[in-house]
């Protein structure tokens, strides 16, 4: 029979209680094969998690660091509280020590091997000798510019290039989102935080060296730029005076042999006219899909992190990817 | 580190040199990781393969019968001969006798628990004990209307339904697939021709049952229907009179605790306007998807069955279906 065998109640550790934290916390309750065993958070020693989440209490108190957290027996670390690669090598030292597998939304951990091949082999090793694998998660990185893709390029027999589109309406997301795309800067100032590193999405390299994996690509360099929306008198963005900036525009190409294979653009900004996701692949056959109105970022990374519960007990130990997750579906 | 090992080449033994076949053959000669070692058709027996498909000479002599073929060592059995699991079963018996993994365009075999779970059963049995994997694959089924909307729920956290539509031009296919859909038939022959099973499209019944099954619902019924659709004054169809039938309309239904879950559309006409793959989830949150011009039915195909043959050899022994397999992406 296909028929998988019943699921074992999965154990689940939440690291990070800001507002995906919470989600997080939320969606799982309503999961019968999860029950959320911890939770650490500095910031909320203390507390019970459900308070903090806005629900009744559940009995579960917030510890300040994964170590006390992992003194309860868990199977999954869940981590949303970094970007870097690097500051989850602790975290992962500690869950192997446990023998829990890691899920994250680190947005470097997509693909670290892209920017830190160092750290993701001191990763891949830690969870190896653990026998644990360790995930990083996520709509972008995670779905809509690398695993998407690379579902659909199954449907092909060779592929020529792919080029990737994801327009979201900022005034539809949380503040540090719009804070992170410059909404309401003088393009100075944008033009500044570009350069400090204050402004722009973390992931679209990796995203496009995944993707490019995936195809056969090992890419001699990835090309990225980071430029301003601004609201002008013929294309006004409410809530943005004229001459301002209105988010930005983020693109990400990969060069093999002097040809661009992989083109990704991301729009973020207020008011962006037709949010959508659009994936064209050349290819034999071509396809061409649109998801009408985009992939919901919050939304949909709380449904990655749920998700990969469902399938990271069966992952070979190591650092993976989203593109080792089977299509599976989702978790009940 | 994430890269995977350098893929040893893969041994392949094609069963079936139809259309299908010989498509499948071409594209497996552009592929570097992929050597085709062997060909079984009993009504090309001697004959030279590659001059079947219109190619030059490779040496490969067509074998009258699998048994015949197996004397040459391979890794997979590539079968495009049937549409029936339990045909499949002899089949997949010789292969695992010889540790040789099976993919196959079976459109039962996608999966094979819904009509006969005996069969299935049967299958996987062989397949571990003799701990090789057994996948049926394809466009419909094997992708749009199962792995594809599975990997779309991915990004939510929870489903209510699935509405996904799929329109093809038959015009645009081959001889037996506008044969089947009862191109230019009369309303009554078409009608007789249902009831006779020689016309209707197969497999969208297990696309529903694996479907729901990888979003945790098991149906108490799939409810199918096959109509047609009739070219008329006010929606003419090139090539067809009117009142004459332009192709079909088939429908299968999910139906759980009285509610419809997931209801799938099959049109396949002459001249179908608009032709598209459209997937609709109701879910947390919604995603909306369409594939303009849709997933074309037999260049998709060739690719799914080329592109299973790099994880068939990475998937666990048993019955497998599309739903087990993970993004990866082409094989090269």
């Amino acid at each position: 029979m296909t028929t998988p065998p019943a699921r074992e109640l999965t154990r689940v550790t939440i690291v990070g209680l800001g507002a995906i934290g919470r989600e997080v916390l939320k969606a799982l309750l309503g999961k019968r094969s999860v029950r959320v065993v911890a939770v650490a958070d500095p910031a909320l020693g203390g507390h019970d998690a459900g308070v903090v989440a806005g629900l009744e209490p559940l009995g579960i108190p917030i510890e300040a660091t994964l170590t006390n957290a992992l003194t309860t027996p868990t199977d999954v670390v869940v981590v949303l509280t970094t970007s870097g690669s690097a500051e989850m090598l602790p975290i992962v030292e500690e869950a192997a020590a446990r023998q829990a597998h890691v899920v994250s939304t680190c947005e470097d951990l997509a693909f670290a091997d892209w920017a830190t091949p160092d750290v993701a082999a001191q990763i891949d090793a830690v969870a190896r000798a653990g026998r644990i694998a360790v995930l990083g998660t996520g709509v972008n990185p995670g779905f809509v510019m690398d695993r998407l893709p690379l579902v659909l390029a199954g449907a092909c027999v060779s592929v020529n290039a792919v080029t990737i589109e994801r327009v979201v309406d900022a005034a539809k997301r949380r503040a540090p989102l719009r804070a992170k795309v410059g909404a309401g800067l003088t393009v100075a100032e944008f033009e500044a935080g570009v350069a400090a590193r204050t402004l722009g999405h973390r992931g679209l390299s990796e995203s496009c060296a995944l993707l490019g994996r995936g195809l056969g690509w090992v890419f001699d360099e990835i090309r990225t730029h980071i430029g301003p929306v601004v609201a002008t008198a013929a294309s006004p963005r409410a809530g943005v005076a004229e001459g301002r900036v209105a988010g930005l525009r983020q693109t990400a190409q990969g060069i093999l042999d002097g040809r661009t294979r992989v083109s990704l653009t991301l729009e973020m900004s207020l008011s962006a006219p037709a949010p959508h996701d659009r994936i064209v692949i050349d290819g034999d056959p071509p396809l061409d899909m649109t998801l009408a109105g985009g992939t919901h970022g919050d939304r949909g990374t709380v449904a990655a992190v749920v998700n990969a519960l469902g399938v990271i007990r069966t992952l070979a130990p190591g650092l993976r990817t989203m593109a080792d997750l089977p299509a599976s579906g989702l978790v009940s």
